[in-house]
């Protein structure tokens, strides 16, 4: 019963089948392997971008601030929500990774709204010296409270950044889990919005640990590679990063994964909500934030059940209840999350 | 015919065995699952050092950086020598996880002199504020150059550090090279001759992708945590990193495959020495720099033989030589390394 | 009519007439000179503090940046108010200045609450290496709207600094003004307090551009000085800096500035409150937070008065209204004010 | 007898009376002075380029490492002389402000070489992701051993630069002392040669403490900008910033103080050596580097005489002598040079 998080399942087999399966030979090192070219093929035509540039590296907060910093000036502010993990959970990385830039918080309950990310751009003067200067926004999809924008909702935000010609960034570490959950295309949910780079998540998915950070506009190619080396993260067995992500790619294994993911969330929260449990706002990939009485969960715990307990607040539960944060993978089983609804 | 680099052979079956047995279920991630434990008591033991820190990271710049990091103060310099990996290979990953120290760079033939670390040490004056201030020396083991310090030639080193109360950084990208060349012991080689931090390879020596930082001073440990992560180099699924290194060690399977290497590379050196090449230096682990005859080279390559040329002076070889660096795996056949010799 | 700032009047004569005067001769570089040991005396009197470390530096921000990298951690958070000097005003200096920290913003209307800094500081997870770290409290006094913390104020902050026990800088650009607003002596408002290191402010107050730095605990001097140097803050020509200080200490003329500035804005306040201008908040110092009608900025504008608008939201204005930041230095006349005034 | 350094005089009368004069009123903060535009003018008429960009900053590492941030990536490497200031003297300032740039040292007695200068830029290879990547030249114009490049030896440094493709900072912290020794003009020893920005020194020879920075090239105005203010440099009260390079530039004055500080060198030069000093390299501005015997430097010592000893290796002296830097400031005396000449 292990919802902590979606970065603790096993590689699903079709990625390390591939992974032995590449294992042969000598490789040429650092992303010279044939395999790459695989890859980089793969994710041009997924994304209808023949002209993307694209790369591996193996944390997603890598590819967050590698891809971050090179649209951003250490002058500069990034533009993000205030429970975004770049924020949240990376400890200064996208400021290390700047040379110096701030994160400029917007207020959030869950979704950035394009009103509150306007106030905050509008307000900098970019005429000011004394003031930190507008730099990139950056958008999370799916957001670290579960829920995923609409394309509307991210068309509008991206239309706020073009009005002030800023750059977007879209943190997609459960991009495939949004994109199921819409049942977009990944080209109608990334640049045909005006994204122009993306971490696309692979680890918390299936993989071992890979992301792909996708340049829609492929200028910033030989910056980023000079960045990636100077933070340590280019690989020189490399052909196992490529590996990764030709498995995860290969037949959609991607979507499928995903789509998994989502449905176990979706039979989860059915389940809880059959029992009378609060939802902080209504899950629509594959995590679920949720209030329930400290008495299950204390069954839930002595039974070894794993997840996180939340402080956020949460409307409607009652005082003996406690918050919790409930994520699914693709390989957690429906059997584990009945035995967890047993406990209720 | 692959001697370009130890960095593009497969993973040892062992290695990949392991990855595979314990991608089963779920592991905490961030370096809290259970392997872990193993390897940490695994490396305590093999360098006698229960109080050891130990951590893993994905790449040697990454091992080499962050331990660095925790002992340089961004006002102070380096002391390396100046055909290491960290002046010449790294891109300035040095100067940006250590906030924008110097590497002063040692005149280096091959291995640095102890007296040329001493001027260049001494030279600098504490306390003149305009100029940068001392800080730690790193030692690469084995050489740049595939050479091979001594215990007594590593010992004057470290003196030289600890008159100047300076800490001590060991490269081993290729420790288990040097350890079997040398048959001394992992403690006699680091923390018995004064070593605080050692970066610990397992890429080029039949890993897929794992490096070891080990702090024989545990008091920096926490820092490196917050360095780690802060350089996004904290893996969420670490359990395979730790399986790496848990197949690595096991019955002592880095020193097998670093013999190995060795042996390829000594059968090499002797196929070639006996054909009248010439050497730059005499080599000691698994790599070899050497000259002959630019039509044999034209002869190899033809054939697709993969090996850097090489354009550091070489004494002895004629002008139609040119001078190439050959590198042994533990992976490479006696039949290749005979295919090689057989275009002489 | 210049109330646009306090950092556009002139040099008062005591101090213009000190730098003239010690204007002869040579004088060792880089604070070396002697007039710079009197200083340090003086400051070491004036706060009662015989062990602090003393340091001048050009400008303010010079001043917070280099005192404040004394005591974070690039994976730390400053904890400061979101008005404060530091964010607002600094273009990332301090970011730039600690390697890459984070400002964690107090919300704050205008004074920060202890409650607030409380729950800033306390929800952050000192064992959470995800999360960026505490840090130091930078506290501004006077505020950077016009109000001044009285000392229980201050010890109510300072109170939850010790109970986490993190470092307190005070941003004191407006040291001056403060301490003759309270009445207290510099030792009550800084060390008595737990304040760590103050930045002493000059430059506003009368001098041509100075500011001190103040370490109550002097273990981290020469790592300031370093600092300093590679801050590229360190003056070979010193002794001007060291003059404009001595002048500006002598016969504490730096009170008497600071109360004509104060007694300047009170009289000023007075008329603008004799004539029904609303105030954002009672001001203390030297600084007034005001709103007035539009017709009567527009008759000020006309006639050159400068002062800037301000957007932040006031309280009680009718629509028609403007609201306005005015300020003022020592100099200014009641001629000048009187004049002001006249226009309403 | 004061020969240590020529940043340790009296400020010029002409420049101090400006200072003096400007001291009235309100003026405009943050370098929108009117003074700052008279300064301006000055400085582009000066230098034949209409176009340039000027600013002002306090300290000539300011100078220097804020111009050379504009040109840096913090991947690349800063080619300068290895007795550069910026190397030697700046205690890591261009590394932080370049975000962790490598300043690669071109092996240099006295002036660079092209020919070292080449080698050491052809020797990067710009396609190499693992070596930190080419990027600006820096000239010191007068070197830090007190010769004069000519305006061919500079052509010859900017050719290697051009043909590179990089950019050109020149440090010109004793540029004055440099022209009047050429006797060419400002432009045909800058911009005409391909420098694109400029360290204009003023404070080692008769101000306070001001350096321009000149771009050639404004496109990186606003850069500058924001780098300065991100780097604490940008002064409130510039308007005393101005006073000191209006006064500066003013009928010439920062000539007449070169050719009286080069002027004083050499006469200092012509007593040594009738007296029989050896000379590391013929003075040709205001520093010499020289050597004679220990018993005359003791008596010297005796006598109150300040100057630098040097550890550098002259040619000619005997055993008994010490090596020396003596510098001459525009306003040391000829009874004062007369009575130093005495003790020989």
């Amino acid at each position: 019963m292990f919802f902590a998080s979606d970065n603790a399942g096993p590689v699903h087999p079709q990625i390390m089948n591939r992974i032995v399966a590449d294992n042969a030979g000598f490789a040429l090192p650092y992303g010279k392997d044939p395999v790459m070219d695989e890859v980089r093929a793969s994710i041009r035509k997924t994304f209808e971008a023949p002209d993307a540039a694209v790369y591996l590296v193996a944390t997603g907060t890598a590819a967050n601030v590698l891809a971050l910093g090179c649209y951003t000036q250490p002058w500069q502010v990034i533009f993000a929500s205030e429970i975004s993990h770049i924020e949240e959970d990376e400890c200064n990385a996208p400021e290390f990774y700047s040379g110096g830039a701030k994160i400029k918080l917007i207020p959030t309950k869950d979704k950035m709204t394009p009103q509150a990310l306007r106030d905050a751009v509008a307000r900098r003067d970019p005429e000011d010296v004394h003031m930190a200067q507008r730099g990139p926004v950056s958008i999370t999809q799916v957001t670290e409270r579960g829920s995923v924008h609409s394309l509307d909702e991210l068309r509008a935000l991206t239309a706020v950044a073009q009005e002030f010609e800023l750059p977007v960034h879209m943190d997609g570490a459960r991009f495939a889990n949004a994109l199921v959950a819409l049942g977009c295309s990944a080209a109608e949910m990334t640049w045909k919005l005006g994204v122009d780079v993306l971490s696309f998540g692979g680890t918390k998915n299936g993989c071992m640990g890979v992301e792909a950070v996708i340049f829609f506009d492929p200028s910033k190619a030989w910056e980023f590679e000079l960045r990636r080396k100077r933070g340590a993260h280019l690989f020189s067995k490399h052909r196992y990063l490529s590996a990764q992500m030709a498995g995860y790619l290969q037949d959609d294994l991607w979507k499928t994964t995903a789509k998994l993911a989502n449905e176990n969330a979706a039979y989860l929260a059915a389940g809880l909500k059959a029992r009378g449990a609060h939802f902080m706002t209504e899950p629509q990939a594959n995590m679920i934030f949720v209030s329930f009485p400290r008495a299950v969960h204390q069954r839930l715990h002595d039974a070894g059940a794993q997840y996180a307990l939340w402080d956020a607040p949460l409307e409607g539960p009652q005082d003996e209840d406690i918050a919790a944060r409930l994520v699914c993978d693709w390989s957690i089983s429906r059997t584990q999350i009945d035995a967890f609804l047993g406990y209720f």
